[in-house]
């Protein structure tokens, strides 16, 4: 991955929708040459799709939450089988610390998440924080920064 | 917003990338019906923007890891600049709980996180879980979902 | 619900027993349209009842306490019912946090809400925290505040 | 403070509005009778005043919350003013525990609370927990139980 | 209990086999009055014994520690008899907060505390602080302070 | 120290006051023997003074509680002074875990504690566990017993 | 153990692998009297054995972590054997606190810290901490020095 | 680094005083062999010295325990210089969760431990876990296991 693929990226990031015709004009290659890189970097698995960027509370749901579980050793398969499968978990990661995972959900009122904890917790103890307000939306990392 | 326009989110949020045509061919509308649709929705700001998805261990960031920030209130206006400039945050919210912000954040190798964690610090008191692996990457939730 | 209404609700925040009349004096309406918008709340489900404030060290409950409770799961139904018959539990809410329940108690003395404990624990863990001072009892909102 | 005061306390403790003649009549007394004692509890301070209960998100508040407070000594006269003038603390009270004090809040949205919160930690730290939902809401003690 | 009691009980705290005579000459009394007033006292369980304070290492008792337990509910009377029994177990209270029971024990050795623990542990989690130095040793309150 | 002066040491941590002769029947020693064991034990520190076990509760101090301290290390001298002349401190250590200091104090009422609450938290943040119950009372190990 | 004795221990600390006629002439000592006194130390068990320091990075092990068990009490002997044979726990301790052992491990990446992390929490609750960076490496206290 | 180099560093860490025969007739090479080979990992920086395995307890040194600290931003350069000169610190590390770095020391009782915490909590806050008994030594890992 050279300096022009991450240009690539970098544009990429900003609008996934640019075309290639577009990208070849910013970067200074033909739109085949853009086309064979961006298809190497998505037969190489850097990239892996893309997406468009809601508004959740635009699109109906209001309550954001990051959920600590700390799964029962037992419960570890049903665990994943039920977070892969349920539709608000829109994020689940393993981690270090007490807890291990830690899920981002997305639901249309605290009741529904009321409902949800319920049903999570019995795979093991949780801790909820809901999101009050959001600093900095989630975006790609800028590869083009020099200082990172 | 009805259930066509949920059904072309879907699309985007499976392929941020396809094409108008594409689009109207699996919904049952014109495509410029689509493309009017999709302006209506980036302009109500229901669609944010397109990115694409990459793969954060393929391009060099080792590292990911969720920090909680005590941030003291006399430095709030100061960690919010940080927080914003800088580029390995990728993301930011407040939230109930004992901490006052949740950062996502990229690193190359956790002595980078090290060096951050200093920086960080002297907002006020912090505590760092790493990712150890990934269950389920971040996605949007599906609005044609019956269930959620 | 308008300006009169609220300043109604205002009203019977400070004294639940003011009558019709009393009211009509101070908002400026006939003593029939009052008793209307009253009656049209409580149809509303706006008030949902009345009640008088006791000094609960007066009336001998001398031990107030926070508990937090970590119900297990196949305990909830259970748990559920004991809240509800229990009566020394004034106050049950499901919480965000490390906890799934948060109960406000009252006991005549310590050794009391030592035997509720023994009881109360088989649901599943808990934090106590007893109240040493009161400084702002509980009530309603001011919904003529203009700041809040 | 008798079985005949604990059951007109029972009585206002259900519905605050209830009238001298239909207390006298529940409970076998002159309305005279009764307006007397009732009195006398009032001039004891048993009974503290009366309220009417709202159903708080009907009213427009959303969010409740119970935020524990670890405030700061120096910080303190400021913090007891500050809470007593607030319009959205709605309770509070010194506790035993980790923290200082424990307040219930009530808010039209979690940007509110987050607002608040930035307000708040100026005194010292604080951790919040959301109210998801209500099993139980603000009563009274029945005096008249038997087990209390 | 009055002024000439709280005398005796000072003296006697500070030396717990002062004769009746030497008390009766320190509050100006005569020695059966004195031993009518201490036999009352022990009588109304106001004085529940007299004991020796020992310097807990100079006996061989190197390591004093509290052990916090929340002893789960199936467990709570067998956990009562073991600490009854339990001869290292020197002091026991049921408290609020996140635990059951403290213990003050005292152990020979770090590895004793270490088979006690192990014991204990079966009745539930156990958090475990060790007594680094001692401040102020055990000793009664003085009840003659007119400023308690 | 043998095992006489530990059978000395059982007798008068089950009841100080023993006179020497009942202590030298129980021991079979002569009773200036007995004294002189006793008097080598006071001057070698190993018994270090006699005290009266008082019921708290009974000599109007209704509240205990253990308070950990997270002293800050320039308030140290200045808490170590005011320990040792606050008459309610009963107790006080320097412990293992996240607080510097615990300590054990009576007072007359959670009011009482609430104040003194407010003074010490100006050393550092505190945690307080109120006592609920007393499983076993503040006593000496047994020094004959053959298991610890 | 004498001042030569920790001369000599402070040199293997330095250089395990010294040889004796190195250690003779720094200690002033022949080279008989030197090993007759190092195979002392052997016998009294002072001297534990010989070792390599790794760069454990170097030798492919990027991950350093402190994992803190709550082991529970009827899996105990499973967890010492599993501990004892376990490759990558290079050091266990039993601890006082909240948890009952804490682990040091070492793995290739945080992949491996998480298979393993799913197979020691069937032994109870854990919190990993990972290393970020070694400020002072593992390394034998300094005997010569005057202060410790 | 091969098969041979790893079988090496295993005879080593099993003894760092074997010699360069012994380990030579090991392998199955020459010692000039083996002396080269390790040089070389010396030079590469895979073999940071040879140690000796002290018995703590035996050389004076009864107390084991970890330390963890929340070090202030502002007092990081201090603490570090300090860390580096204290001979009782053994060993220090920056770590994730909540803490900053995490200190294992060794020193003759639990009294000149509190006097170290004393120094060290101007720092910033600690919290102490003393080691009540080692289940595993420090060791290194062994290369040549094929499971790790």
């Amino acid at each position: 991955m050279d300096k022009l693929d991450k240009e690539i990226l970098k544009i990429l990031s900003q609008n996934g929708r640019t075309s290639f015709k577009q990208i070849s004009e910013a970067v200074g290659l033909t739109s085949p040459a853009v086309k064979t890189r961006i298809e190497k970097m998505e037969k190489d698995n850097i990239i892996k799709g893309y997406s468009v960027n809601l508004d959740n509370k635009a699109v109906g749901f209001m309550v954001t939450a990051f959920i600590s579980v700390a799964v029962e050793t037992a419960a570890r398969d049903e665990f994943y089988s039920y977070v892969q499968t349920c539709p608000n978990v829109i994020e689940c990661h393993g981690i270090t610390g007490h807890y291990f995972a830690l899920l981002k959900v997305l639901f249309k009122s605290t009741m529904d998440l009321d409902n949800f904890l319920n049903k999570i917790q019995k795979f093991g103890e949780t801790s909820t924080n809901i999101v009050l307000s959001t600093y900095k939306e989630p975006h790609n990392i800028n590869l083009m920064d020099e200082e990172i």
